[in-house]
């Protein structure tokens, strides 16, 4: 299992109409095949900069890959996420057991 | 529920018997009570600096709190954290319905 989640703030208000259009349209990710456990989050620690988050969960980076290269993605990336965050940073994980 | 991540760089070799036991010694904190779903992990993705996460959850700040303040974590930040640590950033999340 791969987790990826990017925690990110966005250009608009806190609050804003802005804001919820575009965490709306960032649910709509959720759609996208092969995915599971996805999350829209709020990044609520003083100890960084960021205001949201999304985590989602493949089984493979096969399927991963499909999510980045899904046309869905891809226009939500395009159309919003690079004129609408003002900054971001993408953390992907992996389980390890007991070492 | 609020989610505490914090995604960290060693100071060890990546591999090393010293970076098995730091992982080793950071799995205890998953004894300490009121805490869900505690998970260590290996941060993979090639677009941050960091090596390792841990992922646990609390029901509620009190809990956090507690954690925060119980002896063995205490002793392990003290003890472990501060020495091994080469960089880290926490991130704390809470989920966000349909907005």
């Amino acid at each position: 299992v791969i987790r990826h989640t990017v925690v990110f703030k966005l250009k608009h208000p806190l609050g804003s109409a802005l804001e919820r259009d575009f965490l709306n349209a960032a649910q709509n990710l959720a759609t996208i095949p092969n995915m599971a456990k996805f999350e829209c989050l709020r990044q609520v620690s003083a100890k960084n900069k960021f205001d949201f988050g999304l985590s989602m969960e493949f089984e493979s980076q096969a399927d991963y890959d499909s999510y980045n290269l899904h046309p869905l993605h891809a226009a939500f990336v395009e159309d919003r996420w690079k004129s609408e965050v003002a900054d971001f940073l993408e953390i992907d994980y992996t389980p390890i057991g007991r070492v």
